[in-house]
């Protein structure tokens, strides 16, 4: 059953990839970037969005929400009055683990590209699958918080090596867990050398400027 | 593509049934309790076992791990000098983000069954598909760790409903992040009416040992 489940997949990523790149057509037609944002749950992705799109200068940004259930983090983020649209991967059995880019393309017709210049695509929380399925973006970027420990890159090793930027979040609770940042870079460089890092905490504030700037800059 | 996915996985689901009673099975006839232990990743599923079978007293234990890649974990454990066995999902594209029921029974010979009382299967870290494919347990548990947000019985339904208990771990981090234990519980009740939850601390030292004598005492 293992052998078969491997062969489907690699025929599902195979039509992945062509629906991808019609999302990246439509995409590039709208001038608008696309950033992949992944991380495992509970890393703080919506909380680092809502700090960093509190003020979005006159970049206009939209967002893509994807959860397995519910749209808590789609609510978290109405108050900041920018376009979000909500994806429910739960349809299939007990939810899809990751956004395809077939669940992003069926989502499109609700996102206003034309009166925007970003899109970020919030994942769903995992550090497996949705680094194997590309939905169209122009960026893959990833958050690891220090609560999960500095092994985390040698034990999810695809997702660490396809994002370019890994956001280390948290770090106002480094006096309080056993992580070491040495050896998280050590650990991150030994499968994606090179990779960009930036350090911060959604809820301490440090970093919060330059994850901002990072992240309105995308566009440009 | 995504119906056509749907089906597949539904397939897949029987298949994975089938295999799962023949483990189970194999476990009944050698008096063995099975344990399939969950979590995100990170949630401190290795530390919390290393605690408890510190000391197992007349309890025979054995550790199945379950990892994309690597033997971290496993080797984290070799010191408790217990029989400890490793999976990697990794032959699969970029890593399977679960144990199936096949995955587990292609290690059974090596795993002493005659020998010991209680296996525990430390799943993949993930907090969606494992919680979908049974592998023959006797009881589903759960760590959720405060780091993560008191939303997440909302955000992975399925995973906090197929657990009987829920590890609530990283207790000695309250003070630190935004989480209110009454919200966790009464999200938890929503999707799980009357779900056992253990509070507790790893690295603290809070409920590990009401934690020791539960996981023990699984196997009587």
């Amino acid at each position: 059953m293992h052998q078969t489940t491997v062969r489907v997949a690699e025929g599902a990523l195979d039509a992945n990839q062509t629906i991808a790149d019609a999302n990246r057509a439509d995409f590039d037609a709208a001038g608008v970037t696309v950033i992949n944002l992944m991380s495992a749950p509970g890393a703080g992705k919506t909380t680092l969005l809502e700090r960093a799109l509190e003020d979005t200068g006159d970049v206009r940004v939209g967002v893509l929400e994807g959860d397995v259930r519910g749209s808590l983090d789609a609510d978290r983020l109405a108050h900041l009055h920018i376009p979000v649209t909500q994806i429910n991967t739960d349809p299939a059995f007990g939810g899809e683990c990751h956004l395809d880019a077939n669940m992003v393309r069926s989502a499109l017709d609700q996102v206003p590209l034309d009166e925007i210049d970003l899109l970020v695509i919030e994942n769903v929380g995992n550090l497996v699958c949705p680094a194997e399925f590309t939905v169209g973006e122009d960026r893959r970027w990833m958050i690891s918080s220090v609560t999960e420990g500095d092994d985390k890159p040698l034990k999810y090793p695809l997702m660490f090596r396809t994002c370019e930027l890994v956001v280390i979040n948290k770090i106002d609770l480094l006096p309080h867990v056993d992580f070491s940042m040495e050896r998280f870079l050590e650990n991150l460089d030994r499968v994606n050398p090179g990779a960009e890092t930036l350090q911060a905490s959604a809820r301490g504030g440090e970093g919060l400027e330059v994850w901002r700037e990072r992240l309105l800059g995308a566009s440009s």
